[in-house]
């Protein structure tokens, strides 16, 4: 059988250059938005290069999105709330990238969300970019690489950048480093769950909405808005200047979240009117630089040459017991040299 | 006024050497084992470096200790389990070792559980240790010092290592790198939190008890337990020998407690039966070789001077977008020199 006309087994697909990829991206070119993201997600040293080359140049860009992070337990209604909010910041003539973290199954491996459809209405407006992106392996499902994305997208012009996150703990502590705002989600009736790490996640939320308040839950929402304020009035102030307020909330009747949009708009501007908008920025673009020098550091250790020689016998030798896990770490550390 | 008789100002406290260290963990001796726990937690170099020296020789000890990760959501009842499970332990002729993992709240820095009595019958007798060990910084709670506590522990003799781990999500995954069994705690009618982020959890857990099924409960309890069983089905078994089993436990009433620690034997005897016993502690010694080498390689970029010297500069700039933080990041890598 001829393969005649068909393409090299090896021909990779045409990949654009830094120039083609932050041009696109500039000019509002979603496909080349999304390309740019894959690319930040390769672990290819070329292609980190790459991206690099790409995100610095995003970074001289001077834009002014707000970042917002919306969070809550699984089953909170996350991405229903986000299609409603959604709705509403598109209606006030905004646009908005929502990055949807999905959380992992270590086991498994696969995606757990992965497989429902999500925010569907949201996925059809031309206002909105919906990137979904697996957490694989990066602890608590935030990595670096969700803080460079924002950064993607903010190049891109989208007013509004919504991080979704997945899981109670770890990862809102992770995102609170990213984001200007942070809403918390919570279903009606789970005022219960205020001890222990709620409290934790409590602390950084700057509101918080309950979700599903409409038929027969309108009652207990409302008790469980009231065990929210009270709850809340225990916790430091974040802000000085900022009264965290609880919202009953319904994606399906919509009751509540055009007040939440406009709490969180009174939020930016208090914000912008103190000068601690820039400032906000500076602590982001900091906590970047030190998760980009981990992962760099990782990656140069793991990657020079004469640790990678000796990895598999250390690995051995502490199997076995002849030698400890740190002098087993002693002897990679002192393999890996680095010229003046 | 005269201070003679008083000890000097700058006098430290006696320290004791690595050889008394490491001779009061092998023959039992509790206060040892709580110093040398925290010469582990410290972040000094120098008593790292004895740290390491008194772990090393703990290591060469041959120990059959079992290892138990007890985990669940907030107000699971965590505490009160491990102490009805602990007296049915020591009860069987066995001693203790509870590590319990308080969450820390990130902008109070306070530890949130530390404040309440915690195991008060358990702490009071003989055969068992109680550390509650505070996450301070660490992603998740759990640390490579969790499993180094976990090696001081064994050392010392005792049978039984339980890690409590407060929290949903990451936490759970590390402390399976560190642990032979995990038993998950559920609440009555948590069955719809089944969804999300505690399918990855439920994936690792090798048993389920349902706790506080007592007086009122105990009906939701039961419809809970087949939901867990029914959910339990439909994930890929975890090791081919071992069939998961879901408990209705009380701690109050005691039921169900003997029967979690028959079931938590009989996976023991089945994993030494398949000779997968040994297999594990290869496991886990491999991971802590992974942590270890991971918190040295930080430790040693961040104290190099010449990392130390370039660092408050690089951050200027990249907080002046002078420079971008991947630039920033390469210029501190470079900084890294290490001699051949």
């Amino acid at each position: 059988m001829s393969t005649s006309g068909m393409p090299p087994a090896g021909a990779r697909r045409h990949e654009p250059d830094t120039d083609t990829i932050v041009g696109g991206i500039l000019g509002g070119d979603r496909h080349m938005l999304s390309r740019a993201i894959t690319l930040i997600e390769s672990q290819k040293p070329e292609h980190q290069r790459k991206a690099h080359e790409v995100l610095d140049r995003c970074l001289k860009q001077k834009t002014s999105s707000i970042r917002i992070g919306i969070t809550g337990s699984p089953g909170a209604g996350k991405s229903s709330f986000i299609e409603a909010l959604g709705e509403v910041i598109i209606r006030s003539g905004l646009s908005l990238a929502v990055l949807a973290i999905d959380p992992s199954s270590r086991q498994s491996r696969g995606s757990i969300l992965g497989d429902k459809a999500r925010m569907e209405m949201l996925s059809g407006r031309k206002e909105a970019f919906i990137r979904p992106s697996a957490s694989s392996g990066h602890l608590g499902g935030i990595s670096p690489k969700t803080h460079e994305t924002i950064v993607l997208c903010e190049a891109a012009g989208y007013d509004v950048i919504i991080i979704e996150t997945v899981g109670v703990g770890q990862s809102e502590v992770e995102v609170d480093t990213m984001v200007d705002f942070i809403l918390l989600l919570m279903l009606p009736g789970s005022g219960d769950e205020l001890q222990g790490i709620k409290r934790g996640i409590m602390e950084i939320a700057d509101a918080i909405a309950i979700t599903k308040s409409d038929g027969a839950q309108e009652g207990i929402a409302s008790i469980s808005k009231t065990e929210f304020e009270a709850a809340l009035r225990m916790l430091p102030a974040k802000y000085p200047f900022w009264h965290r307020q609880v919202f009953l909330t319904s994606s399906v009747t919509g009751k509540g979240i055009a007040e939440v949009w406009e709490n969180i708009s009174d939020f930016f501007k208090e914000l912008r009117k103190k000068g601690m908008f820039e400032e906000k920025r500076k602590e982001q673009l900091k906590s970047l630089l030190y998760s980009v020098l981990e992962e760099m550091l990782k990656r140069e250790f793991f990657t020079h040459p004469e640790v990678m020689r000796l990895k598999e016998d250390v690995e051995n030798q502490v199997l076995s017991a002849d030698l400890s896990p740190f002098s087993g770490a002693d002897t990679l550390m002192k393999a890996f040299t680095r010229p003046r």
